[in-house]
């Protein structure tokens, strides 16, 4: 396989081709900013939307990866319209259409399969025997099953923090799970060390400040982009919002409409918002800051929120230029606020984790606006927490 | 709405017109034979496949309902290739393709959904405020989730074997869900009493012998024939391997291929088999007898089960009369061989319900023999009985 190289989103500067430490750009993280390194985008020239047939692998071409793909069947999920909101319609002002596009229907129930699908195709490509992830939950299920799919080795870092019916789904896949008690510091020079000495290849971010996860498997939440463009096919989507932590998701929907709007396959990028629960809202805070210089180096309290999945002390570069770019905003939800609307979803028959929740309460306050067409990302389902 | 009339599968007798009790032919349960009244099949004449989006609503002139659908993104679900037998391949016999439809990519995480989906949209249609469902699990979830969908109140009758994660969804979808403790018969008793007192419309059978479940719901699992034959295009599907228990997926996969294949849209119907686990078995030990006559009057002991969503001690007569009307069979699967199939599934990355499994490991013995292209049906996502 031949790896395209990798290049700084934001300064430019050439990763070291052809390596598997994913570690972002050194050069920005020297300024405390933390940045990925990234392949060019995809030529969606001549590319039939219609029959696109959904996924990372319904466009193989649009992926760094020219090995065979690891696939469990991700993507291709479902887009629900959601009721209109009564309050804003009794009150008589302009009610635009409400979506959730719901992730929780991909194969380990997250929108994670998508860049782990990948992933494990760019480690079988690159030779590794190991993948190695830290994560919460979502992150390390969806690894410990691609990983389990191509038949390499899974290690997972977590905290104690994660819930019972995840802890089981990664120990039922088989990856071996390693509960770590340390600082994220320490979690995080402990996998370096993994990565650079044993030569584990990383599916996650194992430095500080995060760059974001691994670009290639990145990638695959392209697809997420596609599957919008193919389902609203003709109409105009305003506004999608994507709950953001690192904004690995929120940048690769960034690309993918980037990519549709080259290819004229769209006529405009919709706005990108970033959903954040308030207790842990970088974006939203960085976004205060009139200047870009002073939005980059932005650095908040990272506080506990019933959003599990997310959570973060800085913005992802990528994240903020995918908001610059689309002339998008980022949007803070408060704990209570955020678990009304995950009973409120349940009362329309959807279960999500309260991390998607994060993203529909933040779209419920567009669509009383002058959005006419909102989707908010339901990252993950609900179901895995239900046991607890 | 306009209702079609109701006819007996079995005798043709048609039912009350109009009527919202479905308890299936009545001639028929006199003579012990549990059996539906069903809508006349559709004719999908002029249907272009490669443009059908997938789940029941993709194709709503082929379904008996002419009201709105109710809908939360049911349907259009992954198949999976599976890793081949590594024993079957060394011994140097014919190794066929096993592909896993995985059902747990439903909003719910169940076949169930497909049903639901249809069933409520009927329940509106006729005008119903509240539904009800008996079940063990998974059809009371998505009668749940699809009933708040739609605005109605769910009762969903349950017995103390449901899994924690399911009885937590249901609660969590704002059903009333009512524990039973006493038999089967009196359980049905309790259901046919609300149905015909208080107007609660069925979604579940809840009569003895059992005809299966409400006709208009069921037609929703037409829609898996649909999708097979859209994504397995131009290529035949030699078997399709169904768990079952009272067949109403198992039936619904049937007529929607013979749908199809009156419509010119498959050359020939795939064979179906029915999978069960050994300890409740009525299909295998049907087709054990010789003459249809003693089939149709089947009865076996009900035992307990790894595979909990399954087990029934008789067959319902439309699950025979598709395997008869395919050439098909019916096998059995052992609790040990299932859990070792449920193991063997995880090590590919993929967390099913125990029943699920039942049908895999049919079909694993499939495609050792002639057979060279089996799908397997995996039911449901074992995610929610992990926290247990």
């Amino acid at each position: 396989m031949t790896s395209p190289v990798l290049h700084c989103l934001r300064c430019g500067r050439a990763a070291a081709a052809g390596g598997t430490r994913f570690d972002g750009c050194r050069a920005c993280a020297a300024e405390g900013i933390g940045v990925n390194t990234m392949p060019p985008l995809a030529d969606l020239g001549g590319v039939d939307l219609a029959a696109y047939r959904g996924g990372p692998w319904g466009l193989p071409a649009a992926l760094p990866v020219s090995g065979p793909p690891v696939t469990l069947g991700e993507g291709n999920t479902p887009v629900v319209r959601l009721r209109r909101d009564p309050e804003h319609a009794q009150e008589g002002r302009p009610v635009g259409e409400l979506w959730l596009k719901y992730e929780g229907g991909n194969p380990t129930g997250s929108h994670k399969d998508r860049a782990m699908a990948v992933g494990l195709a760019a480690a079988v490509a690159a030779g590794a025997d190991t993948v190695v992830a830290a994560s919460s939950g979502n992150a390390g299920a969806a690894a410990a099953a691609y990983a389990a799919r191509a038949g390499l080795r899974c290690v997972v870092f977590t905290n104690e923090a994660v819930p019972t019916g995840l802890r089981a789904q990664i120990d039922a896949l088989g990856a071996e799970r390693v509960v770590h008690r340390g600082t994220t510091a320490e979690r995080n020079a402990e996998m370096a060390r993994a990565v650079e000495e044993r030569g584990w290849y990383p599916l996650t971010s194992y430095s500080s400040p995060s760059p974001g996860g691994n670009p290639y498997a990145n990638e695959g939440y392209k697809s997420v982009a596609y599957e919008l463009a193919r389902d609203f096919s003709g109409r105009r989507i305003d506004t999608v919002v994507v709950p953001t932590s690192r904004a690995d998701l929120l940048a690769g929907i960034g690309r993918g409409f980037r990519e549709l709007t080259a290819a004229g396959l769209i006529a405009r990028e919709p706005r990108l918002v970033a959903a954040e629960p308030a207790a842990s809202a970088p974006y939203t805070a960085a976004l205060r800051h009139p200047d870009r210089a002073d939005q980059e180096r932005t650095r908040v309290a990272d506080g506990p929120t019933v959003a599990f999945s997310l959570g973060e002390e800085r913005p992802c570069w990528q994240g903020l230029d995918a908001l610059w770019r689309s002339s998008g905003t980022a949007m803070a939800v408060a704990d209570d606020a955020i678990m009304a609307e995950y009973r409120r979803l349940a009362t329309e028959g959807l279960i999500v984790e309260p991390s998607s929740a994060v993203g529909v309460a933040v779209a419920r306050e567009l669509v009383g606006g002058p959005d006419a067409l909102v989707v908010a990302i339901g990252t993950a389902t609900g179901m895995k927490g239900l046991g607890d």
